[in-house]
C-alpha cells in the first residue's frame, strides 16, 4: 500500500501531534467533536521530513496525488471549484509542527487566486473591493514566502499607492486602488524572480507546500528550536495545514478575531480577546489596525458574541487547560480557525490553576503540572516602586506584565549585539515580525508604538514573562533616524526608559523598583507543592536579612550560611586582616578574640530569624589572600606612599619650625597633606607587612589549594573560634526560649581523618558551652561533598558526619578539571556551541559525570548512616532540572537562593509526580 | 590456666616471631636444629604489650614467677647459680622485636655481677682483668640502659682512667685499673640516680626486663617505625631475651665475630665478617677496635674456622637466604649467639639471588621475593667516572658502595636541619650510634673514621642503601670544632666531599659521575621477572636518548612521549612563540608549517630508537602561556627597552648629522648603544605583542583551565599539524623498512564528544598521509584518563579510544582537590605528619579515592570494549606499592621514566607472585 501522506480534518487522530502537528492535530479535533472548522486536510511531518531528505528537496511520490483527492474532497463539500471561474475554491496554507512556536512558520492565504478565479470572487461576493484586497494580499505573501522577495519591495509600492489614493488606513482605499496595488506587485514579483507570477492554483498549492516544508529549516525556525532546546525528539518537521478560506473581510457583517478562554495575563475567568469587523486574521496578528476587545462584541453583534462563548466553554471543557483561539466570522457564521494551549505569564498560570482545580475542571496534580517551574521566575521580578510617582512619557497597553529599565534601541540585531556586550536594552520598535525574535531574546522588556494586547510582540513577550508595552500610539518611532518623539519630547537610542507592562506606562529614566510579593493563589498552589514534594527546600542565606527573605519565599530552613561575606563586611575586613598578618600565635589569638563576639551576634540574628527551622552553617571556606588586597595594587600603594613619605619628610626638614603645611592649604586647599609623617610610616609598615603575606600566600592554583578544611587544620584557632561563636549563639537563643537547631558544616573535605579532627573540636567546644549554659545544645555535624574524594569515600565521612551537603559548582571544576573563571571565559563558550558539551555544566547539572558521583555518595553514605541526610548547597540546587536529579537521586533536600525558592518548590513537586506512574520523568 | 609469658629457648616456635620477636625465634630455632646456642629464654612480646599498657608499666601478675623458673633451669644446664658467689650465672638481656631494627632497641651484659659475684667469677676464670672488665661495662651499660644514666659521665670517667693508666687501648688496662673504673662507675650511678646500684640480680633481671619493653616507645624505635612505616601488624612490641653469658674476652683462646653467610656488599658466596681475638661481641659492632678479617681465622684458629664455616653452611642451607650472624668462642667452644637474614646492598642481593637459584637453594619465586623492588634504585644510582682520576684525600673500607658528594657536616642534629631544606649533605662523624639514624635519613652518605664494615654506621648505610665509608683512620674528626683533620689538610662544615663506598676513598670537591650499568646477574633477574610478571612495563622518553635508555632498561615501548618537551627546546621556542602570538590564522599557520617537519624528524628519531615496539605520544597539554615568558618579566623588559629607545631617540636628534655613536664608542668601548633605533622599536614591538597576549591567556586556576584538548578542540590546527607530524613520521620509518606503531593519546579529555572530534581529524589526515604513502599505518588512538569525569565515562570514551592512559598526578589533584604546587609547599607536610593523610598521594598512589576512580574506568572501558588496553603515565607509574595496585585493578602496563623501569620490572613480577595461594597481597 501507498503512504497515507494526506488527512481530512474528519479522518485525522486529534491525539497525534508528531505526525499531524499542533495545529492541525487540533484542527483534526475540533472537526471530531463538532466545532465548525472549515473543511481541510492535513499533509504529514513524515511528508515534510521525506521532502526535506531528497537533494533537490522535492514531494515524495503520491503526495501531490493525495492532495488532489483532498482537493476534490474540499470542492464536493464547499460546492466550490478550485481554479474555477465560477465560485472559485481559496484556501490557506498553515505550517504547524509538535512544538507550538508562534510566529515562527510561514502561512500563505488565499490560494488559489489568479486573473480568472478573481472575476469569479467578484461574481459571487459581488464584492470587487474585497475580491481585489484578497488577490493583492495573496500576491504579497506569496511572492514573500514561497518565492522569496522581500516585503520591503511589496510595502513601498504599497505605501507608494495608498499616498497616491490620500488615504490613511487600507480601510480607505477603494476597489480600484487595491486592483492597481495588485498589478503592481505582480510586477514586483515578476522583477525579482525574471518569472511571471505562477498563475495554475495546482503549481500555486505545490510551489507553497514545499515553500512550507522547506521554513522548517529556515533561520528563525532554527534559532527558535536551539533557543529553547527544541530537540527531534519533541518535534520533526512541520505539517502542511490547507484550509478552505473563509473571510472576515466580506462586509459589516464579518469579523475576524483572536481570544483566550481565559485573561492570560491575570489568568481571571473571563472571556478575553480582540476582533476587528471585516478584517482578515492577520490585520489582528500583525497589529497593523487597532482591534475592539471582545467584550464590545456583546453590544455590537449579540448573537455571535453568545456562539463565542459557547465555543470558548466547549474548547476549555474539551481540552481543561486555557485554550489561544483564532476565528472567523464570514456574513453571520462562525467558524474556529485554530486552537491551542495558551502561552500566559507566569501570574496568570497560577491564577488559572488555583480556579480550574476550584472549578472542578482539573485535579492539584495537572494544576502544578501545567506550569513550568522557571516561569515562577518572572513572580519573583521587581515591579516598579509605587512610592517613585515618576510621570510616564506615555502610555499604551499592558501587554505582558513586569517592568524593565534599559536603554532604548531600535532594532533586533542592535539588540542583540548589545545584550550580548551585557547592556540592559529596552527594544522600541513601530510593530515585531518574527524576523525580530533574536532582538526579544536580548531585551529586558519591549515597546511597540502599533498592535494590541494579542500583536506578535505581545504574544512572544508574555511567552517569554518579558514585560511588554504594546500599541502605544502616542509614539512615533522612527527607526531610520533611531529616535522616538512623543509629542514635542523624543529619545535616542541609548536613552535609559523604563516600560511597566502591567500598566503599560512608559518612562525616561530609570524608576526604582520593588521586590515581588506572593499572590494568595500562588502560596496555595506551592502549599500543594510542598504537600507532594518528597525533597524539602532549603534556602542559601547569610544574613538575618535574607534569612528573613527565605522564610518569606517558604524555605524551610536554611543549606547555607557562608560566614566568609561575614568576614568581609566593610567594618570587620581590619580585623580578619589583622589576624591573617599576625606575626605570632597570640597577636592571631587576639584579632580572634575580637571576632569572636561578631560571628556570635551574625548567628544569633539568624537563629531567631529562622528558629525554630534548622540552620546549616559553613566553617570558612576560602583561602586567606581572598581577604587581602591584590599585590599589584599594594606595590602601587606603597609606591605612591614613599613618594609622599619623602616629601612630607622633605617638607619636614625645610620647614620644620614654620607652619609651612597651613600656609600651602590657604594657597592650595584641595591639596591633601598628611599632618604627621609618623602615621604615614606606620601605614607604609602596616602595607608591607600585608604585601609580604599577601607574597606568602600566592597560590598557582587557589582553587585546590590551602583552603576550607585544609586551612582549618592547619590555623585550628579560626574554625575553633566559629564553633564556639555558632554554639554559644545556640545557647543565648535557646535561653531566649528559641528553638535553635545549629547544622556546622565542614567544607572541601576530602578524607574521614579531617571530619574526625574537626568533630574533636566541636565536641570539645560543645562540652565547655552546655557546662556553662546548664543545658544541653541540639547540634548536628555534617561535610561539605565538593571534592571527588569526599564522595568516593562518603561511607567513611559517614562515620562521623550526620549529613552530607553536596557543593556542586566546586564538585563540578573537579570533576570536569574546568576551573569556572577560565572555562567560561576561554573555552566553554566553544564547548556549548559546537556541541562539545550539551550545556554549561556550570548551569545545569551534569547528571552523567558529577551525577554518577553524587549517586555513589549517597549510596556510600548511607551504607554507614541509613538514611541520612542529604542534600545539595550548589546553584544547581535552584534549577528544575537538577532538581529533579537531586529527587531521583533519593536526596532529602536542596537549597538555593531564597527567590528561587518558590521555583525550586514547585520543581520538587514536579519530579514527585513525573515519578508517579502515566508520566515520563524528566531526566 | 595462666598466661604463658616465657618460653625456653627449646620450647619456642621458631616460626613465630610476631610472639617471641625475631632474634628470639631465632635462637629457638637454632636450639631446635642442634646449634651450640648458649642456654636461654624469651619472655614474649605479649607480656611487653601487657606491660606497656598498664599506667605505671609494671609487669603482668606471672612473669617474674615463669622467669625464676626458667633462670632455675638455667642453672641446672649450666651449673651455675645466680647470684652466687661461686660459679656466678650471668645472662645478657636482649631485645627482639618481630621487625628487625638493627641497633634501634637496647641490650644489657653481664646481668648478675655484684661485688660478691664478681669475687666469684674471678675464683672461677682465675682471670680478674676478665671480671673486673666484664663488671664495669655491666655498670654502664646497665646504668645507661635501665637507670637512664648518660654515656657521657662513664666516658668521662674511664677517659680519667686510662689516661691515668698511661695507656692508649683498653686492653692496656689492668685488673686494678678497671676495678677502680668499676667503682667509679658505680659512684657515677649513685651520683645521677641519688640510688646506691642495684646488688639483688634478681632485682636486676626485673629492672632490666622493663628497661628493654619500655624501650619500645622510646624516641629512637618510634622514629624507625615511623620512618619505615613499621605498622602494629608488622610488628608489635619487643620480646626479651635472657641468655647465658658466654665470653669472647676469657684469653687468647676466645674470641667473638659477626659474619654474613655471603659478602653482602657483592653477594659473592665466600666467607664474610671480622672477629676480635679476646673481645667481646659490643667491641666489633661499636667499631671501638678495628677487626680482623675472618679468612685471617683460618691461620690463626684453624680448627674454630672449620666449625665457622659449618655453622654458616648449615645456616644458610636451614634458612634459604643469606644470614648475618654473631658468634663467641669461649675458651676454644663455638656458640651462635643470634642469626638474622643478612641486610644487603642491591647489586648483592641480585647476585646472591641469582647464585642460590643456580645452587638450588631457593626457586625462581623466592629468588624475585626476597628482593624488594625500590633497593634496585641504587644499582641504578651514578657512580664514580674512572676518567676523573680525582685524587682521594683518605681511604677508609668499602662499606656501602655507591658514591655520593655533598656538604661535609659533624652531627645529626644538624645534618637533619641542612637536609630538610635541600641540601646535600654528608655525615662525617668518628663513629655512628643509634641516636644519629634521623642523621642518616637525611644524607647521601656517610664517612667515619673508625669502626669496620660491620659497624653500626655499615650496616645502617647498607640498609638505607646509601653510601658509606668506615673506619677512614686517617681522618682525625674533632666534632667540637666540627672539623676533620687529615695530615695537614683539613676540612670543616660545609665544605663539599666526595664518598666512594665502592672504594673506600674520600675526595674534596665533587668527583664526576657517571650512570650505573646493568650486571648479567641482574639482566637474568629482571628475565625472569618479565616472565613472571603480568603487567608490561613501557617507559616514559621525550627524546631519542631517552628512547634508547629506556630500551637499554628493558622497557618494552613508550608509554608517554611528551610533545610539549620539543616545543620548548632553546632553538623551536621562538617558533612557538610566533605561533602563539599570530594574529592571524595565515600567520599562525606559517608558524606551523615551520614546526611540522622537526616535530616529524623528533617523532622519526623516538620510532627509529624503539621500533618494533610501540611508542604512545601525547597531543600538546599545556596550557599556552607556559611556552611565554611571565608578565613581570616582559614588563620589566619593556621598560629597560623604552628607556634604551629614548636614549637612542635622544641620541639620534642631536646628534643626527654626526658619527656620535662611533665617538661615544672611542670613549667608551664597552657602552653597548645599538646601532639602529628601528631595530629597537621592532623588538618593543615584539615584546608588547607577547604582554598583550601574556594578559589575555592568565588563568586564574591554570592546572584547570585552557589547555590539552580544550586547547586542541579551539585551536585546531596545532592538534592537526602534530597529527601529520606522527603520522608522516611513521610512514618515513616504514619506507626505511621498520616495524612501527604510533599510538596517538589525547590528553585533559573529559567527554566523548572531544574524543570523537580529534578522531575525525586523525581519520582525514591518516587517508591522507597513507594515499601519499600508498600502505596502510598501523597507528591506534586512545585517550588520558586524568580528568575525574574520564573515568566516570570510561564506557563512553571507549567507543572512540583503543587504549586507554591513567595520567594520576592530575588525577589525584583533581580528585583531591589538592593543586600539587600549592599542597607540597602549603599543608601537605603538615597533613602527612599530623597522619590526616598516611602519606603524600602524588608519591603513593591513594587507592581508596583515585583507585576507586581507576577501578570504575577499566571496568568501563572494557565493558565496550573487552580486553582494551589501559595503562598508567604517570609518576606512580615506577612505584612498587602502585605498581601492585595497578596490577591488581587488571591495567595492562605500567610505564615510568627509564631509570626506574628495572624496578618496575620486579615490582610487577612481584604484585604477579603476591596473587599466587599462599602468598597476601601487598594491598
Amino acid at each position: 500500500m501507498d503512504n497515507k501522506w494526506v488527512y481530512a480534518f474528519a479522518e485525522g487522530d486529534g491525539k497525534n501531534k508528531k505526525l499531524l502537528g499542533g495545529k492541525g492535530a487540533n484542527l483534526c479535533e475540533m472537526t471530531r467533536i463538532g466545532l465548525n472548522v472549515p473543511p481541510g486536510f492535513v499533509i504529514t511531518t513524515e511528508a515534510c521530513l521525506a521532502c526535506l531528505a531528497t537533494p533537490e528537496r522535492s514531494l515524495p511520490d503520491g503526495v501531490m496525488a493525495q492532495v488532489r483527492d483532498n482537493m476534490a474532497a474540499l470542492e464536493a463539500a464547499t460546492g466550490c471549484t478550485f481554479g474555477g471561474r465560477d465560485k472559485p475554491l481559496l484556501v490557506s496554507v498553515r505550517s504547524g509542527s509538535a512544538m507550538s512556536m508562534p510566529g515562527m512558520m510561514d502561512t500563505i492565504l488565499n490560494l488559489g487566486l489568479n486573473a480568472e478565479t478573481l472575476h469569479g470572487l467578484i461574481a459571487q461576493t459581488g464584492n470587487p473591493r474585497f475580491a481585489y484586497d484578497a488577490y493583492r494580499r495573496f500576491i504579497q505573501l506569496f511572492g514573500k514566502v514561497a518565492l522569496g522577495v522581500p516585503d520591503e519591495a511589496f510595502d513601498a509600492e504599497f505605501e507608494a499607492a495608498r499616498q497616491q489614493a490620500g488615504v490613511k488606513h487600507d480601510i480607505g482605499l477603494s476597489a480600484a486602488d487595491l486592483a492597481g496595488i495588485a498589478e503592481r506587485f505582480l510586477a514586483v514579483v515578476h522583477e525579482a524572480t525574471g518569472k511571471p507570477f505562477p498563475v495554475d492554483p495546482h503549481e500555486q498549492l505545490e510551489i507553497a507546500i514545499k515553500a512550507v516544508f522547506n521554513s522548517w529549516l529556515g533561520k528563525r525556525a532554527v534559532d527558535y528550536r536551539r533557543e529553547f532546546n527544541i530537540t527531534p525528539e519533541m518535534a520533526n518537521g512541520t505539517a502542511v495545514n490547507v484550509v478552505t478560506m473563509v473571510f472576515g473581510n466580506m462586509g459589516d457583517d464579518s469579523a475576524t478575531g483572536v481570544g483566550f478562554t481565559r485573561d492570560p495575563g491575570t489568568g481571571e475567568n473571563v472571556m478575553f480577546g480582540e476582533y476587528l469587523v471585516n478584517a482578515q486574521g492577520e490585520d489582528v496578528v500583525a497589529g497593523i489596525r487597532t482591534p475592539k476587545p471582545v467584550a464590545e462584541m456583546a453590544r455590537e453583534m449579540p448573537d455571535l458574541h453568545r456562539q463565542l462563548v459557547e465555543l470558548r466553554d466547549r474548547l476549555e471543557g474539551h481540552y481543561r487547560e486555557v485554550q489561544d483561539y483564532e476565528y472567523t466570522i464570514e456574513r453571520g457564521t462562525l467558524y474556529c480557525l485554530q486552537t491551542r494551549n495558551g502561552k500566559m505569564n507566569a501570574a496568570a498560570l497560577v491564577r488559572s490553576s488555583v480556579d480550574m482545580v476550584r472549578e472542578g475542571l482539573i485535579d492539584k496534580r495537572a494544576a502544578l503540572l501545567r506550569i513550568q517551574p522557571e516561569v515562577l521566575e518572572q513572580l519573583l521580578f521587581p515591579r516598579l516602586d509605587p512610592k517613585a510617582k515618576a510621570r510616564p512619557l506615555a502610555r499604551g497597553l499592558p501587554a505582558s506584565p513586569g517592568a524593565a529599565s534599559g536603554i532604548a534601541v531600535f532594532d533586533a540585531d542592535r539588540a542583540e549585539a548589545l545584550g550580548r556586550s551585557g547592556e540592559k536594552v529596552i527594544l522600541v520598535r513601530e510593530e515585531t515580525r518574527p524576523e525580530d525574535i533574536h532582538g526579544f531574546f536580548a531585551s529586558q522588556g519591549i515597546l511597540t508604538s502599533r498592535g494590541g494586547k494579542t500583536s506578535h510582540a505581545a504574544v512572544v513577550a508574555r511567552g517569554m514573562g518579558k514585560p511588554c508595552v504594546a500599541g502605544a500610539e502616542g509614539i512615533h518611532v522612527d527607526v531610520q533616524a533611531r529616535r522616538a518623539i512623543v509629542g514635542d519630547q523624543s529619545f535616542g537610542e541609548g536613552t535609559l526608559i523604563t516600560v511597566d507592562g502591567t500598566t503599560g506606562d512608559v518612562f525616561i529614566g530609570a524608576v526604582p523598583m520593588i521586590e515581588a510579593t506572593f499572590s494568595d493563589e500562588l502560596a496555595t498552589l506551592l502549599g500543594w507543592a510542598d504537600a507532594l514534594a518528597r525533597l524539602q527546600v532549603l534556602a542559601n542565606a547569610d544574613t538575618p536579612h535574607d534569612a528573613e527573605r527565605a522564610v518569606r519565599f517558604g524555605a524551610m530552613g536554611i543549606g547555607l550560611c557562608r560566614t566568609e561575606r561575614m568576614f568581609n563586611a566593610v567594618e570587620r575586613l581590619p580585623i580578619v586582616v589583622e589576624m591573617i598578618v599576625a606575626e605570632t600565635p597570640a597577636d592571631r589569638q587576639r584579632a580572634l578574640d575580637k571576632l569572636l563576639p561578631i560571628q556570635r551576634e551574625d548567628f544569633a540574628g539568624i537563629f531567631r530569624a529562622m528558629a525554630p527551622r534548622p540552620v546549616t552553617i559553613r566553617l570558612l571556606d576560602p583561602p586567606m589572600h581572598e581577604f587581602l588586597p591584590g599585590e599589584r595594587q599594594l606595590v602601587e600603594e606603597l609606591e605612591r606612599l614613599r613618594h609622599l613619605r619623602e616629601t612630607v619628610n622633605g617638607l619636614q626638614v625645610l620647614h620644620d619650625s614654620v607652619d609651612f603645611l597651613y600656609r600651602v592649604r590657604e594657597v592650595h586647599p584641595h591639596v591633601d597633606l598628611p599632618a604627621d609623617p609618623v602615621l604615614v610610616d606606620e601605614v607604609i609598615a602596616k602595607k608591607e607587612a600585608m604585601l609580604k603575606k599577601v607574597r606568602a600566600l600566592f597560590e598557582v592554583n587557589p582553587m585546590l589549594g590551602h583552603r576550607g578544611v585544609r586551612l582549618g587544620l592547619t590555623s585550628p584557632e579560626i574554625y575553633r573560634m566559629q564553633i564556639r561563636a555558632i554554639l554559644e549563639a545556640a545557647a543565648d537563643c535557646r535561653r531566649e526560649g528559641l528553638a535553635v537547631h545549629p547544622e556546622i558544616m565542614v567544607p572541601q573535605v576530602c578524607t574521614a581523618q579531617e571530619l574526625k579532627t574537626v568533630k574533636g573540636w566541636v565536641d570539645e567546644i560543645r562540652a565547655e558551652v552546655e557546662k556553662d549554659c546548664g543545658f544541653t545544645l541540639d547540634v548536628s555535624y555534617g561535610s561539605m561533598l565538593e571534592v571527588v574524594r569526599a564522595c568516593l569515600r562518603a561511607d567513611a565521612l559517614a562515620e562521623d558526619a550526620e549529613f552530607f551537603s553536596f557543593g556542586t559548582n566546586d564538585l563540578t571544576q573537579a570533576t570536569f578539571s574546568f576551573s569556572r573563571e577560565d572555562a567560561e571565559n576561554k573555552f566553554l563558550p566553544a564547548y556549548t556551541q559546537g556541541r562539545i558539551l550539551q550545556h554549561n555544566p556550570f548551569e545545569v547539572l551534569d547528571v552523567k559525570g558529577v551525577g554518577q558521583l553524587m549517586e555513589l555518595a549517597v549510596a556510600g553514605g548511607r551504607k554507614t548512616r541509613p538514611g541520612m541526610k542529604v542534600g545539595i548547597c550548589g546553584e544547581h540546587g535552584g534549577h528544575p532540572a537538577s532538581i529533579a536529579f537531586c529527587h531521583h537521586a533519593g536526596l532529602s533536600y536542596v537549597s538555593c537562593s531564597g527567590p528561587r525558592v518558590p521555583i525550586a518548590r514547585l520543581a520538587a513537586a514536579h519530579a514527585a509526580l513525573n515519578e508517579l506512574p502515566g508520566h515520563s520523568t524528566s531526566l
